[in-house]
């Protein structure tokens, strides 16, 4: 058994593979990541209401799938029977946007709980109801551009970075089961921590730290993260006025697209002394690079 | 550097620990995963209004700077003078839900945008105020207890189920990029894959299709995920009926307290040939162990 995802579930890049002190221009295949808005529809016949339920990152593809497991799961269905069906929102304006909306029908007799919707669902906080649009949003908001002047980071400081966060992970050693993020200083000296079980949390905290310190911007600092970057990282890096971003895993389509129009460098794979650089490369001053390969 | 966090921040548990044909009992460390209450107060002085903002699954430690970060990240506030400080919110009824609640106090003059924060933040679909609260609304709506007299699945079994996931994932060769939730027979044969930026989303995607399927409950299914496992997994989980979860990173401390009172076997850190136990180790029917050690 293979699965197959979509082609819009996959989207191919040009990076920079970093082995060692080597250099060399490859492609490679990045994840999507697109918001997904989950409406219902609900009441008798003639007098159907509709609302909006979540937005949700997600990577297109078993959309209908995916709505509904989260109707279940969340307690807005109980059965099968509940569901009359879900389909991409035909009223939509933007047809680019039409497969990022879904509206899940519910049976005529189905009363979901509409106080309780109300109290414990939510649009997500970094998103709108595509990428183009959020990615907007933050630009005109709290997002301040980032310097285009630096900090400038050795290749090789990018290799050190995970062993040195490790070294420093006291409860990760025991548990296994933590995120973490860090501050460096561009020369790739350890300058702040923190661990949790939520990505975004130890993010949140690092930049919360640097705040109540009164570090911000954080123009003149490096970040690694323990995990995958999204969308969500980016943007909260870029608020703290972070330009080197650091993954030991992958990012996602619509994080690199942000980081590339924020003006953020981002490595990601940084691991066994190689790294893949996605965007802004320049801040690395990469050796002369080869002609583009694939992989 | 080394980091540390306040004890509060892990847990002791007594696991059963396989590897290849042995069992032993032993202690472990989880990271302890609780929700956490962001409360903001605004507004001039005598004229104070006060709201809550997200309630977060969060490890506790650095709660201040998570807070501190959170509203920087999310627009709230955009300078360090626009917080006039973080506490642990004092009237806050239960004693052991007053770690669990902070009220950052902006300065007179800041104002957040109310419209903008009512349409933008939420609190989470999966908790409340304390994990306990959470836990039991979810046994009293839509989670059903799972059944106890099975499924029964051999040991060998749950060694074997990472690398016919991994083979199955045709995105993540790739991409490197994404989380997988796969249902397996009790026998361990692949029945359903799903993929996604989001592992709740992966979860959710598998769940739907099945729902869709007319499969529920999930009661003879073993579910692989691929990393860590959060109280949310289980619940989505326990919900669609699903009585054993097994999966590649860690669980946190709620989630196996969850899975404790559903009645729900975890398996963690699956990978090279060994696991851990965490609960109703009795659907492996492991071999005698030995008496407790530690590690």
């Amino acid at each position: 058994m293979k699965v197959f995802l979509p082609p819009t579930s996959y989207e191919y890049v040009t990076v920079h593979k970093v082995q060692d002190h080597d250099v060399a221009t490859a492609s490679d295949v990045l994840a999507v990541e697109e918001p997904l808005e989950i409406r219902i529809g609900f009441g008798p016949t003639g007098q159907r209401e509709y609302r909006t339920l979540s937005i949700t990152m997600r990577t297109p593809g078993h959309d209908f799938e995916l709505a509904a497991g989260f109707l279940l799961t969340e307690g807005i269905i109980r059965t099968r029977q509940e569901l009359h069906g879900v389909i991409y929102c035909p009223d939509v304006e933007k047809e680019e946007e039409r497969e990022n909306v879904v509206r899940a029908e519910l049976a005529p007799t189905a009363m979901p709980d509409l106080p309780r919707l109300e109290r414990h669902f939510y649009t997500s906080s970094s998103c709108g109801v595509c990428g183009k649009t959020s990615i907007d949003a933050v630009h005109a908001s709290s997002c301040p551009m980032l310097p285009t002047n630096g900090p400038y980071v050795h290749p090789d400081v990018i290799h050190q970075l995970p062993a040195k966060q490790r070294a420093a992970q006291a409860l990760f050693e025991q548990t296994g089961g933590l995120h973490a993020a860090a501050l460096f200083s561009p020369e790739g000296d350890l300058l702040l921590l923190r661990e949790d079980v939520g990505r975004h949390n130890a993010l949140d905290k690092v930049i919360g730290a640097a705040l109540l310190q009164e570090w911000l911007p954080l123009h003149e600092h490096v970040l690694l993260v323990s995990g995958r970057v999204s969308f969500e990282l980016v943007q909260k890096a870029a608020v703290a006025g972070i330009a080197v971003l650091a993954a030991v895993g992958a990012p996602s389509s619509l994080a690199v697209s942000a980081a590339r129009d924020f003006g953020m460098t981002v490595c990601g794979f940084v691991r066994q002394n190689r790294y893949n650089v996605y965007c802004h490369e320049w801040r690395l001053r990469l050796p002369t690079t080869d002609s583009p390969t694939t992989h």
